[in-house]
């Protein structure tokens, strides 16, 4: 258990006294309960349109907005959906699709907020998610959630805990995210090309063996049967580091390398190419992700296309276990991979 | 005004009940103060370390956490910190910088939240920040504040509303980061250089507005009395779009160009390179933001470094803004620019 960090000092009090829904129904002419109905928008109370209008006239002249705490306190839980963040860098197909499940979201009344999860274990991370009370907790895997957390979270009140990604974590819902589909097609597109000494590489920098492993399991898996070899190949994500590699490769023996994503790819491929290695003639170059600038290159990179369900099905299913926590959720995995061949294979 | 979005139904109550401090109190054997000080850290109170033991112990078994919202209730403002986060993909250098400004804001004792605001405008975006009561927005651009925006957000009990970029909003504390200082330098590179008729991409991608103006202007802004022109290039992130602006290259007179980024600066030299376009001989490129991958290409991409200060600087801004409002933070830009000449100018 970490230490809760010092509270930042309460200091003097706002110069100006923060407007209430009491102000706004004053100057309305109308009851607090008025204020309330027509802010947070229920229409299970009939409210006139010029009432309304008065009213959110009122609230706008203060400057009143509701206070989404007060209001969770009242309603004994918020609509805060939290998905935690991970330090790695996110590529353009993750963006998109976080940009439409928030979207998607927010069209169904949550308040969707990013919380950094970084340097928390996932007992920590669980704790400090739960003290803002989310309705839903969606996370994809940049923290190792276990049962214990789940367990805080549910009885802080979240009704969804959905984990995206190839673990199950017990007492949450598990939606598959499965990277092995990647190293899978990977694999089989290889080995059908006809390669047979196949170097897979593992990137060295911190929190990416949550994908990498994966997808090396996937490109063993792949390829069983079939006489290939498998070699796993640390790198990190730089020249030196490449160019290091390139020049023990004649001794390696490999006819074949998936690089785990384009931008490694690229990097590797320049190396073996300076090093006077050709690609494809004497080692396959195969990248994933199928970035606009991996078509750029010559010879131009093949690689494994991702295409990802969009982010209102996932809002939709976030939506169906708040609303229904005992049922289980339907529907298969949120990723489809396939391998598209270009020169470099 | 947009319509208050619906809410999600309550729902059946949750199966377990939520275990509060009382709880807590009672299974420690001590008072609810008690418990309040010890989980909320307050050293003013002298409490023994085997009572502060149980107290975690007690609330540990029952899975109890601090309700940040309660407790915001109570103090009157929140430890939110709210980040805006846009909907263009961060590159590595923001991701960085927002990794260790969370990191640093987290060790000052606040709980940092990416809010993301796309679709939203300035006020809009300023009441639903609002709604969940931050002691401090820091917002980079993603939304253009206004001055009521920024007044919604005082009134709700922000003490530090900062606006990083190029133009101040009244009202709020403003911050320098100044996207003209990178077109500056790729003007002046390119002029020392001997080049007169200089092309500047302007992306087409909607958000990116906010960085290729400036840049922009930072161009012509250095090139002034040089004797050269600048003529605005607009270009979407696609191959067909490059392919299609490098067939009428020839017709455009233009001796060198500054391609907003790496990205569409490789983009770019591709296109011309496969159109016969020889780089730098017919034409000179220069990218922005120094990507590992700008130094893969051949001709290697000269580019414009950018370099920011560090996450914890402008975390302590934050907290010293938030501790007093009134003061004018002290420092100068958080990014300097600086050209670096490869191959390609």
């Amino acid at each position: 258990m970490t230490q809760t960090p010092p509270r930042p000092p309460a200091g003097p009090p706002a110069r100006r006294p923060v407007p209430t829904s009491a102000d706004v129904a004053r100057l309305a002419g109308v009851s607090r309960a008025t204020v309330s109905y027509v802010l947070n928008d229920t229409s299970a109370v009939r409210i006139s349109e010029p009432t309304r209008r008065r009213v959110r006239e009122a609230a706008e002249e203060l400057g009143y907005v509701p206070h989404a705490a007060a209001r969770s306190l009242r309603a004994g839980r918020t609509r805060i959906v939290l998905l935690p963040t991970a330090p790695v860098p996110v590529g353009p197909l993750y963006g998109h699709f976080l940009n439409e499940l928030q979207w998607a979201l927010r069209r169904l009344g949550y308040t969707v907020v990013q919380y950094a999860s970084m340097g928390l274990d996932g007992d920590e991370a669980a704790r400090a998610w739960a003290e803002l009370r989310p309705v839903a907790v969606v996370t994809f895997g940049a923290v190792e959630l276990t049962p214990h957390g789940v367990d805080v979270l549910k009885r802080s009140g979240a009704r969804a805990v959905i984990t995206l990604g190839p673990r199950p974590v017990e007492g949450a819902h598990s939606v598959p995210l499965d990277q092995r589909g990647v190293g899978g097609c990977a694999g089989v597109h290889l080995v059908e090309r006809g390669y047979r000494r196949i170097g897979v590489v593992m990137p060295e920098e911190a929190g990416l063996e949550l994908f990498s492993g994966p997808r090396l399991e996937g490109v063993r898996h792949a390829v069983t049967g079939s006489g290939a070899d498998v070699v796993a190949l640390p790198l990190a994500c730089a020249e030196e580091a490449a160019g290091a590699l390139a020049a023990r490769w004649p001794g390696l023996g490999l006819d074949a390398v998936f690089a785990y994503n384009d931008e490694y790819a690229m990097l590797l491929m320049r190396a073996l190419l300076d090093a006077g290695v050709s690609v494809p003639g004497d080692t396959a170059v195969m990248g994933a992700d199928d970035l606009l600038l991996g078509r750029l290159t010559r010879p131009r990179l093949s690689t494994v296309r991702i295409d990802m369900e969009t982010g209102q099905h996932l809002a939709g299913l976030v939506d169906r276990v708040v609303r229904d926590p005992d049922r289980t959720p339907e529907g298969g995995d949120l990723m489809a991979a396939r391998a598209v061949h270009r020169e470099s294979t």
